[in-house]
């Protein structure tokens, strides 16, 4: 299981729920606030096709590949998952034009799992990133297995939306039996 | 009005689209692949707050102020909005907290379009990012008066997308109307 | 608490889904399929108006305006509320028009709760009806609570889905508080 | 290319539209507010099954078969398709347990589009619906080519929606192509 961290600051409240879902499991992780990621420059149709990128996306890519589920964690800001994280996947074109990576072929199958907070209406606010996420994992072959909404502002705010921690719960004691 | 370019590339569809639909009126406006955008970093629950930033957001939100009319312009990567723009909009966080600038009390009014341009299916993936943007201009108090999406991948591509250029020429007439 | 329940059959998993969430509350309810109530006649710009009708819909609507929280229990069927729920709801708009009733007046404020159960894929593909329902509440100036999808197909199966259930039980712990 | 009208009045906005779309092409089409439809009873888990239902059923769904088009043409009422085609639509779970009928096999392929006719903000307010048909034709195997959505609520407004007009006459001269 590798966790992919979008949020900009440390031990908020993605970080505390992601903790509560992932409790006594071994996961690997990535903070994207901590990586050097570029913007993509859409090259599909410039003649010389994808520019090399100095950055840290391959080292990303290479870790999140060997592993057969994936938490994509955001906070929900402006009704969308983080900057960092859009940034991370929009460079996934750029990815898919790699022929020796076989991106696609790659992720696809994997288990995908989505964990959001936002603020006190985000259960209804956070619906469209839902389905863009289903989007994407419909395009990618990827399976959306499960997704959670968390309610949270200050720091320690999600761990009293009793009703997502029961659900965290829940999702913690059935990953806990699959890693079994 | 002030249209705010999303796209990676130049001269692809998204502009191209946008190029119709301004034909013959006066606009300003920027391309966020050829600014300085950094990543937020959450500070509002931070003891030192948001920290002050090297970059070119300053002079964008200066620029986007100043007009009654806002269009976000963006090519449609993986169901949502560009990284730059998604890197943009996030920054607005911490606008929201500059008690000089006043951002909520001057962005609070204006009209708003979105322009999306995506693949042969874009009229339904792209219906989530659609809904985004209906969120964040309720939250901000501003009205989301219409929205577009085009299909083309290769640049060129939507200007064949007959439906969207024939919705794009009333727009224009509308405009231009209003503009007079 | 008003239950208005729109399932088609007796006891199936949307009713148990509802049992486990009202269990030592005292409610009210209405099972729509006993009812009689006619599809709607759009008379709001016909010379005569909307035309009297014959069925049971004015005693619902009675019943259902006496209380602040109302559940709208139904099946997704065909990724939508009942058909019966629908014609229930789409009369609201000749209870609109009906002034001795003041419909919308007594309606705003009132606290709703969305119960929806589907096939194993309903927690994403119930999402244009939550998204239906808070239009609903929000054009009625009702607040949109909660809404919880459970995954059932067979009579029963609603009860086998832990992560709905540990929510369900958790609903159940506030709405008990609330009704000391 | 069969048109199924959800309308509850005549010669509304939705008919006007749809008048629009299909100008010099033949077309069959029922009026479902002129037929008997019942409410589906959910007998998918009885032991007796579904019962026989004694109304116009089966007369529609036999002219729909044996079309390669079809038009759902509803108003927007409370955010979703009209009582009268959701019951429609919800008797096709009998239809799929009539094994003589084959009606998910004759049904797949189909091409679909939906025409809707709402309030001022139709535009939002009806993208729910449009994600709902997207799934019904996703289950069921049919491509939903395209999809409208006019503003209007007396009528007649519907004719003063540029926007509109001008998509729906660009879809008048496409179909009008293929039927050549």
């Amino acid at each position: 299981m590798y966790i992919i961290q979008g949020s900009s600051r440390e031990n908020g409240n993605t970080e505390q729920l992601t903790a509560i879902l992932t409790k006594g499991i071994q996961v690997e992780s990535v903070n994207l606030r901590d990586k050097k990621i570029l913007q993509i420059v859409d090259g599909r149709h410039a003649e010389s096709g994808f520019m090399p990128v100095e950055d840290d996306m391959a080292s990303i890519v290479d870790a999140m590949l060997k592993h057969d589920t994936l938490v994509f964690a955001t906070p929900l800001y402006w009704y969308g998952m983080s900057g960092h994280m859009k940034t991370f996947i929009d460079r996934w074109s750029q990815c898919l034009r790699d022929e020796a990576l076989q991106f696609k072929e790659r992720m696809q199958g994997k288990k995908v799992y989505v964990v959001i907070v936002g603020g006190p209406k985000a259960k209804m606010t956070g619906l469209p990133l839902v389905q863009q996420f289903q989007h994407i994992c419909s395009f990618m072959g990827m399976s959306l297995e499960g997704w959670i909404i968390g309610r949270g502002s200050k720091p320690g705010d999600v761990l009293l939306d009793q009703e997502t921690i029961a659900q965290a719960k829940e999702w913690n004691r059935e990953w806990s039996e699959e890693a079994k």
